[in-house]
């Protein structure tokens, strides 16, 4: 587990986007984000007190939380100046970054001289089983989407949340880098080895209390040609009992598929339900989830009602409206 | 490239099926499969001349393959003495084995000390692209399964020899280990990393000439719970121009999953159709191939005929019938 609370390092990105991990963390845990930390050139901006480290130190950061990608692929100098400091510092670092902390022999001498962990959470730290497809106990609901990127996750943590606030058993269980920072655990699954994927998925949701449900992070799209099997996998081993539409109206085509156009929600509906019912004959799809960020409030509930009234199920964004629907959607799953 | 001739090794194999590396190899490439090893307690047999190391290097052998499943996944102390004394001789190691070659102190000495090379092909052996979907020219053509093991590599292998026979353009694709044995080289795709499955395949099968076909060998089963993603990243990845179904009829249950009954050869069909064609718009299936090993020749000539019918496609035993009507199939994609 990553140690609480943390400092977000934005780095020099150079737009909001590329800070998006560190949004993330400050929209879902504000309660351990004490402040950020940002280079010359950061054009990105949480809204949290800018901070040095030692006034982070002060404020009892204990972790260095790497928000930001990094251009090019490459940890730069700038960075690793202010990580290293950190590590001094006694910071810990965590990051989901493809070049990992510990590839770097300066972060790591660092880090063992000052007694500070290293967590690169874009990596395995279990040896995941081959998936059995054994029924397991408790209830399970994934979030599949249209595209990429079109609100998985943010749907998957803010049904956690009212299910918490309404005294329900349930877990959050992260599967990519930015969940994985934000609940301190799970599984990186698109770093994970062909033959294990579905596996590490019946790993993070094991058997569990009858009233319990995993809240699973969604991956990529089974009409998404770069990221499908990934999907696939997420549906065979998470054998959801609940299966949540996500999509996003105004996409021009799937996410850095310029060829390839995002399929209709019927299109996801009667591709995923029969799919999923291979693991799970009982599962059902029990409401749709959309982002509509880019309408404006008017157009925005237009579509929503519209898209419900035709897939006749509840359909809400759950930014613009709470999650609350989509909870009560499971009730009788 | 792994150099040929190969001594089969079949070490201690309790059974036929322990030894289906070199099976595989050795029906296919007889004309590079000199002789077999076999240790004391070996039961499987493949009807080669019995060589010591010594008979072997004299008959011309450059490789010892390791055609067997090591028990309790260990290489043993009776296996590890025959293989450094193979490279002691002068022969290359090749393997397939979850536990790799490189990671034995011994026959990395070996190797080292005597100038010879370690073929671990379960690992993959290029840094590959995350897919980008492009359209690329030539023809591709996948076989997909009701299960895993129902004769999709030999499907593949079977086409290739025939299409060359014919004087077409042809390149049977490797994605196994056994594939990878056969051919010398391809992609070993359950030990890819998941964000680069469908990458691997684009890689594997890049642009051709507009009357070149890839057969590429399939993996897994779209209802294999446990593989179904990296059936997926294949089907996606591949981007077929043809499918051609794959089925064994007397399968009580999914392979290593008692809980799971096999679909339909229509409920394949109409699953897999769809999904390749988010790839391929194009993307045909056209014709069937059942692995009638369990039925006798009437039974199996009868079960044919059944499903040429039911299904409107060519339906043959390419082990029985040869592959020729497949291949035939293909004409007019």
């Amino acid at each position: 587990m990553i140690q609480t609370p943390y400092l977000l390092f934005l780095g020099d990105a150079p737009d909001a986007l590329a800070a998006k991990v560190a949004q993330g963390i400050k929209d879902w845990r504000p309660d351990v984000s004490v402040g950020q930390l940002r280079l010359p050139g950061c054009n990105a901006d949480m809204g949290l007190t800018d901070m040095t480290l030692a006034e982070a130190k002060t404020a009892g950061a204990k972790t260095l939380v790497i928000g930001v990608a990094n251009r090019g692929g490459v940890i730069s100098d700038a960075w690793k100046k202010v990580l290293v400091e950190a590590l001094e510092m006694g910071f810990d670092l965590a990051s989901g970054l493809h070049n990992l902390l510990r590839d770097e022999p300066t972060l790591v001498a660092a880090a063992q001289t000052n007694g500070c962990t290293l967590h690169d959470v874009r990596v395995p730290n279990a040896s995941y089983p081959i998936a059995n497809g054994v029924k397991r106990s408790g209830k399970r609901c994934l979030a599949v989407g249209t595209d990429c990127s079109v609100g998985k996750m943010y749907t998957a943590i803010a049904m956690e949340r009212v299910m918490h606030k309404r005294g329900m058993k349930a877990d959050f269980r992260a599967t990519g880098q930015t969940g994985i920072l934000i609940t301190g655990s799970g599984v990186p699954l698109d770093a994970v080895i062909a033959d294990f994927m579905a596996g590490s998925v019946e790993y993070l949701t094991p058997d569990n209390d009858d009233d319990h449900w995993d809240l699973i992070e969604g991956q990529g799209s089974l009409f998404h040609v770069s990221y499908s099997g990934v999907t696939m996998a997420l549906i065979h081993g998470g054998q959801p009992d609940a299966l949540i539409l996500c999509h996003e109206p105004t996409r021009k085509h799937m996410r850095g598929l310029p060829d390839y156009q995002q399929p209709s929600l019927e299109t996801l509906r009667d591709t995923a339900m029969p799919l999923a019912q291979v693991g799970n004959p009982d599962c059902k799809i029990v409401a749709v989830s959309v982002n509509t960020q880019h309408l404006s409030e008017a157009d925005a509930l237009a579509y929503l009602a519209e898209v419900e009234e035709r897939m006749g199920l509840p359909t809400v964004d759950p930014f613009r409206q709470g999650a609350d629907r989509l909870v009560d959607a499971l009730e009788g799953v």
